[in-house]
């Protein structure tokens, strides 16, 4: 079965958040396939490419000494940063308040972490930091900002939600897994420099180009990162922090070398090109009669029909949808203007 | 940095349960590297490759219509059985059984699940079953039995555990991460087909030869696996039972790719000649008088000193210890006689 099954190609993908992985993080992916940073004592030259991978999302994040590690996904991420928030605080009821627009791992994290989460509306498809406020109480252990939403690519305002957060002795994390590599070419306030942030997720294998698993948590203090710690007995590590144990050494390797070779040239030149790509998507789809949403980031919502979708579906095209219906188009790295123009055409021919 | 940066190759690799991934494996994780199958809609062929990967681990585990899925790794399975068994029960205070030999693994789970683990003391590195009984109430949720320990590779009653756990109508789930691809080459009652066992543990990256990222969860019925549903607004799929997000589709396909090669005569091999190593090293380090656990499986735990292992490690040997202090040497498939004989000979030197 496995002679004949070919891997998905890139040349239709609209709908995904990853991404081809960079030619020199494939190379480092399979250099370093067989090895386990979850086993720092066996592997010793892959935990040190992790410390130097933190390093280079600190820089990214504004954070001069950071503390994280790079973690399977942006799922795992978020799961930490709530567990963090959920095994600092002495409330035996915890809650986390987030924007609706949050990603759906939130809801994910709160079943497996057993808290509550609680989901403020929206104005102008960002956090409404007035409900946002009313949702929180003493027993809130950590409120949630988005810089780049999954759905529609729009950046909360960080800096009053950090201070919301912190005036209820909570934890501030934002969820930066898509956003990260964009949002240091922008003027959006949205990092550790800009805001009391305490914990970030930002993904290494989505728009900064490394190969899966290689996603981010980033916390402003070691001692956050201190409350996930389960004591090793038999590796030469004493303690884990991580989610997962087992590690993909691939994925670590292949972020030190995507961010080597693209931070921040590359990433500021993919920002610039991607973004440029929306808007020319925007206007076109504006150009024929259909509402948009965006773009703040290189991502486009537009009310285009299900059953177009379907039919572009057939056509070898991957869309995907929001959850109010609207098409959703990622302009990820390998999304060219080629092939929007042909996109454009299909919709047309509809 | 990355340039001057070797991978830690396996020549005297004695302390990890992950091994040289197969020729096969690696190829399959390199064509598949730029695949999701946490978004089924957009790469449909990587998610066939898993249903192929779950049956493939059906046919070893006595499961004939397995439900499950290719988790990150052991951790994640362990952690997920745990919340299904959470989930499904009625009680505000829910604990899990498990012998003192289960995997640290479980300590996480309970940590991030917010249960209570209560362990059972051991007799001859095996659960024993009235020290189990006694811990269990009605807040039990799940009472796990181990395949294959850790620390000594030994072998729990598993029939007897199960029937524990459903007397008190609690799931049974068996740790099988690393012993699952021994076992069916041996006379142990260990799987769906010998006893009630609800949900297990088998990692393709372990024995199984697969790359990292491969564990493997799976349940007796799917029923079992709706308790870990999270909806998916802006996914094709509706809902998503996994406990990371975006997941790693070169490690689903080498999976397949290992077990299409190796199940059943190429681990059966495997497991002869590293039991056949592992009696050779035990016979030896008997001979020298030492006390030796095992083997039950290929693992040998002895009595030597930790001055002595730091020594080892500076001639390059990676090789681990238990939590009481013995040395722990884990005869995976890369580890060759002549390899042993080296080691044995270092020992002698010191």
């Amino acid at each position: 079965m496995l002679q004949r099954a070919e891997p998905q190609d890139f040349e239709r993908v609209l709908s995904s958040m990853c991404t081809v992985p960079h030619p020199v993080a494939r190379q480092a992916a399979e250099r370093f396939l067989a090895t386990n940073p979850g086993d720092p004592g066996t592997y010793e030259t892959v935990a040190d490419l992790e410390d130097a991978a933190v390093d280079a999302l600190g820089e990214l994040t504004g954070l001069a000494d950071p503390a994280g590690y790079v973690a399977s996904g942006g799922t795992e991420a978020n799961i930490q940063a709530l567990r963090i928030a959920r095994n600092r605080a002495d409330t035996d009821d915890p809650n986390v308040v987030a924007p609706v627009h949050a990603h759906f791992s939130f809801t994910k994290a709160a079943d497996v972490l057993d808290l509550e989460l609680r989901t403020a509306p929206a104005t102008d498809y960002r956090a409404n930091t007035d409900a946002v406020a009313e949702l929180i109480d003493e027993d809130t252990v950590c409120v949630v900002g988005v810089a780049g939403s999954t759905e529609y690519g729009f950046v909360d305002p960080i800096p009053a939600i950090a201070d919301l957060a912190h005036d209820a002795d909570a934890l501030c994390h934002v969820d930066a897994a898509w956003g990260g590599f964009y949002l240091p070419f922008t003027d959006h306030d949205w990092h550790f420099g800009h805001a009391a942030v305490d914990t970030m997720t930002i993904d290494p294998h989505k728009v900064g180009q490394a190969a899966v698993p290689a996603g981010g948590l980033l916390a402003r203090d070691e001692s956050l990162l201190d409350e996930l710690a389960v004591e090793t007995p038999y590796l030469e590590s004493t303690s884990q922090l991580t989610l997962t144990g087992t590690r993909s050494g691939a994925g670590v390797a292949s972020a030190v070398a995507a961010m080597d070779e693209l931070w921040p040239a590359g990433y500021r030149e993919q920002y610039d090109r991607s973004m440029a790509n929306a808007e020319w998507l925007a206007d076109q789809l504006r150009a024929r009669g259909h509402d948009v949403v965006g773009p703040e980031l290189p991502l486009v919502a537009a009310d285009l029909s299900v059953p177009m979708t379907d039919e572009l579906r057939e056509r070898g095209w991957r869309v995907s949808k929001t959850g109010a219906g609207e098409m959703r188009v990622v302009c990820m790295p390998h999304v060219t203007r080629s092939m929007l123009r042909s996109f454009v055409a299909d919709l047309d021919w509809y």
